[in-house]
């Protein structure tokens, strides 16, 4: 393990989360919210101060290897989530510290799961940051770093991305990585700016059209208001519900319709079963509330629905546990798949769904004809055995690890459906589930158990399970490699 | 295909089931029931007609692959749940066929889980012929046939004891199938036996004693009364509870004792897991309800109720939808587990988890070092690539599954909670679920299309999908070897 390294590349996160943080002091600042200012500022020389200590350990040697890579991952998203929760317990917010983790763990994750029950009266500077946490958290944080330097050979620098970025393979757009890690950037910068400009079209005010833009394009889901998207107009509901849904979609895409490799662009399984996915829960969906809001509306909220859930964001527009069971249940098998790989959605990936798809099939053909050899195929490209392992490894982990979660939610007083579906909800970084937990609910009630343990399950979603149970393998923590 | 083989397997099982069903039509004479001897006489004298269509069709040659193997288990299958229902229907006892159809493929698939209301007032006979199907459909129908007769090449008849028989990997006692099939059924006849006895010593009238040893040996789960075993004393109530754990282990273990090889049968990795969670279960659960029962009964309650659901027979001793959240959740993921491989316990089975448990661990090694090949190993064996793949290929086919069903069970009025558990109780081959199918519940109200559903997840559940699934692959039906 290259501790010296990892010293370094962690102050570099301190030092762009503290620099993030100034907006957000400057708007607190704006609005005369003199207990939030404080908070911002002493966390800001709490992580800059803490940086420092990279000054004292200079790296030896560059190099960086896959667990290097993992580990950073890990600890940079416990470090911000632990140290971004400051400014809500100072300006007394959330003045209970794991009430204030949660939420952050739920901003940076893009999870949108929310303790905070009076937001009309919090201070604009920290609901900013909230949604901005959503924004860097979407596309990472680490993304972001290796978008400022460069870290020497490319393959050292291409472990700290695959271990931040979400789906079953990630592969670099451009050959360098830094220059892979600005495009996403670019895309993400520009698509977040082209929402906020359609928000502020459509009459939202600029503090709205901020917020909501920061955590759509995360695919986060913290509103503003307490109804969510309810009472923002169908126009805006349109604009929000088709945003997400291109938030949802892998960013490899958009750089290939950028390059005009159109063909390139479009042959891809994954975008087709998204969207054709989408498109069918949005039919069924609308059908089964179509008696209760009638033919446009049952569609705007349909689509809205199954657009927020699919891509992890969690915006409502109507309170979704009230309709059908069918609906219901569609939303929440919705959400146990999640959006494409690449984006800034979490959840399972339909990548690996479709993986999975193949191989189940692969292997009844094997199981007929025990002796054929027949490879996984996805958009003309043969998928390695290894990216099969790890496909069905992450399956493992992430049915153990809901089993896991849920036994431990039912120590709690919440129902069975709000246990089961808050678990869903927070390791697929989506934010609401059903019952107690529902859209228009929240996490406020639950005891300190479940919110450690729903903000443990915000993280592995984030960084999809491996970085994180990688620190409690054996040998990780080695100094020299075998 | 081998077509003519086919059909005079399956007029095989015709002939085993009209015989077995010749001790029910007897219990019915023998209390008068007439409606329900007739039943069963038109039933016996249809199943043997249709059992002559083999004699039009002699085999012509004998070979028999795995394809084979999986197409005849799974009509071997639907073929005994659409015939065995006729004396339900024809005894007026449930004069819905879709209602008997469930009640059949629940007593062969070992589930349990019940539609008949009126318990008390239903035919002996009728009584009797569902606790047989369990019987029967615990150690399987066609290994049965297996124990018959000798059908050819040790690999033909091999490939039918594989596509019946529960586990990742299904290998002969003995060289000889018919001798395994013999071995298998002499030690269930033999424990079965000794049960009964235990029932009767316990103060259990006949009846009772032969339906509770029939329904405990298949793990099946059908009562004679409506508190299933509740009202039992709680000697019979600790002897059920340990034999149902006992028929969930595998049955070579017992055989490695009968042959005095303690070492070997001991040596079993999956035994001791299987021994370990219940015990930790019971413990957890005993604490859950100690406040309602005191510690005596909290831990025979606590006890039984995790043998039942970890072995999925589904007998219940007490209505456990009432229990705190912790005691109800764990033992919905206990159901999720199952019992052993080779075992007449439903279920995922442990050897899946172990398997699955392992190579994740090693999936995460290769994570760490990328080039480092690892093999599984248990029990001091190795575990081949085939295996460790037909075990995901299971997970996936069985998240699918419950998926899709539990989708089509919320057109359904039931809850989410109810329609969740009840798939997983069907698939499981367990019974009861929570809430409207708890223990103390049923399945009598729910639609024609949920029953249908969850007839089918049984039949899944008890054949391990495979079968059933390659009924609906292009290319199975050919005539022709490729």
């Amino acid at each position: 393990m290259n501790y010296r390294m990892l010293v370094r590349l962690l102050a570099g996160v301190l030092r762009i989360a503290a620099a993030f943080m100034i907006p957000a002091a400057a708007i607190s600042f704006a609005h005369g919210e003199t207990a939030a200012l404080h908070a911002f500022l002493i966390t800001i020389v709490i992580m800059l101060a803490i940086s420092c200590v990279s000054f004292l350990f200079p790296p030896k040697k560059r190099a960086f290897y896959a667990r290097e890579g993992f580990v950073l991952a890990a600890l940079t998203w416990f470090m911000v989530s632990l140290l971004g929760a400051l400014p809500f317990v100072l300006s007394g917010v959330l003045p209970n510290y794991i009430d204030a983790l949660f939420e952050t763990a739920s901003g940076f994750s893009t999870t949108g799961a929310s303790v905070m029950t009076n937001l009309t009266e919090a201070p604009r500077g920290i609901l900013y940051w909230r949604s901005f946490t959503h924004w860097l958290g979407g596309m990472g944080v680490l993304v972001f770093l290796l978008s400022l330097e460069s870290l020497g050979s490319g393959s050292d620098s291409m472990h700290i991305m695959r271990a931040e970025s979400p789906g079953p393979q990630v592969s670099k757009l451009v050959p360098h990585t830094m220059s892979s890690a600005r495009i996403l950037y670019g895309i993400y910068i520009g698509m977040t700016l082209v929402l906020m400009g359609l928000l502020l079209l459509g009459g939202m005010n600029l503090f709205d059209a901020v917020t909501t833009a920061l955590g759509t394009a995360g695919t986060g889901g913290f509103g503003t208001r307490p109804d969510s998207m309810a009472s923002f107009s169908p126009f805006l509901q349109w604009v929000v519900g088709v945003f997400m849904a291109l938030f949802g979609v892998n960013f490899g895409i958009y750089y290939l319709i950028l390059q005009r490799s159109f063909k390139k662009a479009f042959r891809n399984a994954e975008l087709w079963l998204y969207v054709g996915m989408m498109a069918v829960s949005t039919v069924i969906i609308a059908w089964q509330i179509f008696p209760e809001y009638g033919l446009g509306s049952s569609v705007r909220h349909g689509f809205f629905q199954v657009s927020s859930i699919m891509t992890t964001t969690g915006f409502a527009t109507a309170d979704f546990d009230r309709w059908p069971q069918l609906a219901r249940t569609l939303l929440v098998m919705l959400s146990l798949i999640g959006a494409c790989a690449g984006s800034t959605g979490g959840g399972f990936k339909i990548s690996r769904l479709l993986i999975l798809f193949k191989s189940l099939k692969r292997e009844m053909q094997r199981v007929l004809h025990p002796k054929s050899i027949v490879t996984v195929h996805i958009d003309g490209e043969p998928i390695s055995k290894d990216t099969i392992g790890n496909t069905y490894a992450f399956l493992v982990a992430y049915c153990l690890i809901m089993a896991l979660s849920i036994l431990l939610m039912s120590l709690d007083k919440t129902s069975f459906e709000a246990n089961v579906t808050a678990v869903i909800a927070c390791l697929n970084n989506i934010g609401p589930g059903l019952g107690q937990v529902g859209p228009m609910g929240g996490y406020a009630e639950l005891s300190s158990l479940s919110k450690l343990v729903l903000t443990m399950n915000m993280l592995l979603g984030r960084l999809e399970i491996f970085p994180i149970l990688i620190l409690f393998m054996p040998g990780v923590w080695k100094k020299a490699r075998s």
